[in-house]
């Protein structure tokens, strides 16, 4: 059980609780599902302490919510509250402590205003201490259940894919394209879709964050969609590339390359290998060794969030796990300020590397 | 011009220079437009002294796009870096600066890890202090540009809102009319569709923020859809009732009375009144003037994010300005544990409020 993990781990570092505060922490143990964290409103406070139960210390508008999940100490107040924003009824749930760990490394923030943050270890007398990446370890390996999620998010990712010469052709402004594509997704069964980038220019595309513009497609161009869509609280997370009108070689040169480096890194992909190795194998392929690029990662894990540690770069020696979910994300720089990026979804098992995406063929589809 | 009201705000209180770490904080100042804010990963900040161009401090990963903005001052790491995540380069740029302010108030919170975040502090050798509520006071109040934004979305909206007979009838699983909203949201005009919410029981539902179930449509619900779409980076934020089948008249008289409550706001949402006086207005129609609800608020901002400053509520004193753009959302008590929720959005105008929502009847459609 994921509560009696964390307190295992809890006490090998002397800590007395947990004080977690952003969604995916909070759903972790509650399995409390809900994308009314878009509003930013509203700080959510879940505490697990070293023995005994979770105390939610939550919003009113989410009782009901929360009281379907297995936690019973359910702790609300009417937020926004001026004078006090859960910060009293939080110092109450934490008075039995002394050493209260958050998460506070790499790809973590605490999510409350910050005023209220220092009020709460004000009230408390102490400084919140690190969890010492509890959280990480935890949420790093996947359980069956999850990995299931996952891979039913890849399937409607697979799915919409193979229909994108519905959507994408000569003359289609790249937004549309953007907007058909999200409509795809969730007729082939997202329950939504939290991130779509991508681009579309001749032969590879300046960067891989803009959102789209009016710009229609244009011969030549190559058209990268990458999404991130959820089903049941978990997302994929890959890419496809393909040629609008036609290729060059030295285009579809690019592409194989990308293919060459996921391959690479399918080799290596074994239980003990280090999210480094894999790095490693990709990068000499698309740079010949360099060592990364500006996107600083060839790829991530994913899970509950669209993109969780570890990161594949030269610096995470992270050994691979059986249930590790990661991305395989190699891009290529193909000239004038151009790149071509390729993504897959896998997960580590103790036989080795299985693909959750259906694996790209080494050439891009021409639409 | 944003930057130059910033600078005169942070004269009149004291401060060198803001810290800005959020998606709408840095998109505000720079147009920095981007969906990948949904990965965790990377910090990002931005830095508005007191005299001069603003400072973005960013993964390289954003340099093409951030390139593309009028800022010039652009200085970047290969993001994730274990070593030093870009503090090291945020300390240098903030090092002219004795009084860094940060958003700290209600429904902000500080986007980096807060290892890093007390690094910070260290470095700079004093503590971060509040932004005193500078951003809070900005974006508040909306200029033409982001007014006709707004409008846009709300528009796709209400396009979709049209549609929802052809989506939602006895016998279709809510979670299937959840992903086809969200379709018709999109064929509308949308960019993405980042929050949808609803619910669908008899008479009314147990709450708003739930995901959708497999539950089928039965005739008696009340089906709410209540969404928050995208157009250019700005959100609408409003809610329809749907009657599936019938409706008994006990239902049609609450949904009636949450018109009334809404028309009772707009009689009193000029400039000058505040927050609470909107509050009160339609509290008192929805329960007689309680004072509240487990939902904690009747409204609130909205513009570049789903909900912002300020809340309708008791506490909120804030007085109305032209440009605030507001959603007008009263609740109401069914009995046995459902409520029925109406929201509708508008804009305060010199001349008096204005809907950008296309107002809903009083009697709820029948589908």
């Amino acid at each position: 059980m994921r509560v009696a993990r964390a307190q295992d781990l809890m006490a090998d570092v002397g800590l007395d609780a947990l004080l977690l505060t952003t969604e995916p922490e909070v759903r972790y143990f509650t399995g409390f599902l809900t994308r009314f964290w878009e509003s930013p409103t509203r700080p959510w406070f879940l505490v697990i302490p070293s023995r005994g139960d979770p105390i939610a210390v939550i919003p009113s508008i989410g009782t009901p919510l929360m009281g379907r999940s297995w936690i019973t100490d359910i702790r609300t107040w009417r937020s926004p509250d001026y004078d006090d924003d859960g910060v009293g009824l939080l110092a109450d749930a934490l008075s039995d402590y002394q050493r209260v760990g958050v998460p506070d490394g790499s790809e973590t923030h605490v999510r409350m205003p910050y005023a209220d943050l220092k009020q709460l270890e004000n009230k408390l007398g102490f400084a919140l201490k690190s969890d010492v990446g509890i959280m990480r370890q935890l949420r790093m390996v996947k359980s069956t259940v999850e990995i299931d999620k996952i891979e039913l998010a890849c399937g409607v990712a697979n799915r919409a894919f193979t229909r994108v010469s519905e959507i994408a052709h000569v003359g289609v402004p790249l937004r549309q394209v953007f907007r058909d594509f999200q409509r795809l997704c969730l007729e082939e069964g997202a329950d939504w879709v939290p991130y779509l980038a991508g681009g579309a220019e001749q032969g590879g595309y300046a960067d891989v964050i803009s959102p789209a513009t009016d710009t229609p497609l244009a011969d030549g161009d190559v058209l990268m969609l990458d999404t991130g869509l959820v089903v049941d609280g978990y997302f994929c997370d890959f890419d496809r590339n393909f040629a609008i009108g036609s290729a060059t070689p030295k285009t579809q040169e690019a592409h194989a390359k990308l293919i060459d480096a996921v391959e690479a890194a399918i080799a290596v992909a074994k239980v003990g290998a280090t999210a480094a190795d894999l790095f490693h194998a990709m990068d000499r392929i698309v740079t010949g060794g360099a060592g990364g690029s500006d996107a600083g990662r060839l790829g991530h894990g994913l899970g509950m969030q669209l993109t969780e540690w570890p990161s594949l770069i030269p610096a995470d020696h992270t050994p691979l796990v059986a249930g590790m979910v990661l991305t395989l994300e190699p891009g290529i720089d193909v000239g004038g300020g151009r790149m071509i990026v390729h993504e897959e979804n896998i997960v580590i098992e103790e036989s080795g590397p299985r693909f959750l995406s259906a694996p790209a063929p080494r050439e891009m589809p021409i639409l």
